[in-house]
């Protein structure tokens, strides 16, 4: 899964949950990062569908201004999207990362703001209709100025599942997921001594084992219930 | 009520539905137009707050482009109402009146788009809740192309009664506004005898006589039932 990540941002520079990501994503071989906010990054609709075509998958990625897009999105849309022929992106997926500033819980009806992301931005959903693309669930990052080292470290994996494809609420997918990274990923900056480095492997060993049981015996609770 | 109408549109002089608007719009003498595309329209935060402290009522006024206002407006939003302090709008009211190309049928569960106006512009619902504005039903016209001549004159007369405050859904305010309406305004361009004029009164007169016996008559059932 090949993806391309557009990020509306006036100043990817000056945000550090940007920065983030976007440090996260180069984990990620196969995903690309657009700046929209260089306008030399703004290829024409001819140019851009050829670009387009290559990946499999196009994320958005923003902060929420005013309960939508900044406006540099949807200038882009406006003018590169407008001429874009229809078929180019069959086929393909859209994602959307949101990095929102309030609280999950006020993104719901009764919260402070009443309406939940997907309504908010149920317009990319239907674009994503319209040129025949599959609309995929919103990956939102909420009070990211509030989050613990552990879970940014959580949030680079669950943001990285989401890169290739993945959703990290598929417990078993994910865990699958973790597990690989896991065989393919020494943690980095670290030395290990062989020792150390066979202690590691048999850890991985052992979570790829316990998958399996607990992927056999999801398997024998579906055939008896 | 007094109205100030904000239309986002790139260029209002190639669009005939909102030179259609607008020149409906003069009938309404208390509401004001401000062309967004032309930035020296654009004020400060500050000055803008002042400009819009002297309306009871802000319209946003926009074609739909990608299901969504076009760039201009969030452009707007982003840089002006960023800055505007949240006081000033208190109590104000705020309306949208969205000109789509395509049918009504289109904008519903398992329609083409799939999704309501409601939904896809509901971002600007929660920004008038974040400033303590009431949201109105949203006033939109769909394929004004297709219009003929006498639909046209309907919309003028919906599209000016909602500028000034009203819904004409509410059917029986609705026709107290139209008899208000034919009270103050002899048809334009008509030159009416002295019999035509007592013509034209008596039928005004008959109508608001129709208008009264139809309130006791439904405050009558609502008695009974």
């Amino acid at each position: 899964m090949t993806t391309i990540c557009y990020i509306a941002h006036p100043d990817i520079s000056d945000s550090s949950s940007q920065q983030f990501l976007i440090q996260s994503g180069k984990w990620q071989q196969s995903c690309d990062y657009v700046d929209l906010a260089n306008k030399q990054n703004w290829l024409d609709a001819e140019q851009e569908g050829q670009r387009l075509s290559q990946y499999d998958q196009i994320i958005f990625q923003f902060p929420l201004y005013w309960y939508q897009a900044p406006a540099l999105l949807k200038q882009w849309l406006d003018v590169v999207w407008e001429e874009l022929p229809v078929e180019c992106l069959k086929g393909k997926s859209l994602g959307l990362v949101i990095v929102v500033g309030a609280k999950a819980s006020h993104y719901q009806a009764g919260g402070r703001v009443g309406r939940t992301l997907s309504e908010l931005l149920s317009s990319y959903e239907v674009l994503a209709k319209h040129f025949g693309m599959a609309f995929r669930p919103i990956f939102a990052i909420y009070q990211f100025q509030y989050l613990s080292e552990v879970e940014k470290q959580r949030l680079m994996w669950e943001y990285l599942f989401y890169l290739s494809g993945g959703d990290a609420s598929h417990f078993r997918q994910y865990q699958r997921y973790l597990i690989e990274q896991a065989k393919l990923n020494v943690p980095k900056g670290v030395t290990m001594s062989e020792v150390e480095r066979m202690q590691w492997e048999q850890m991985v060993t052992q979570l790829e084992l316990s998958a399996d049981e607990l992927e056999e015996l999801m398997d024998l609770v579906n055939e008896v219930s």
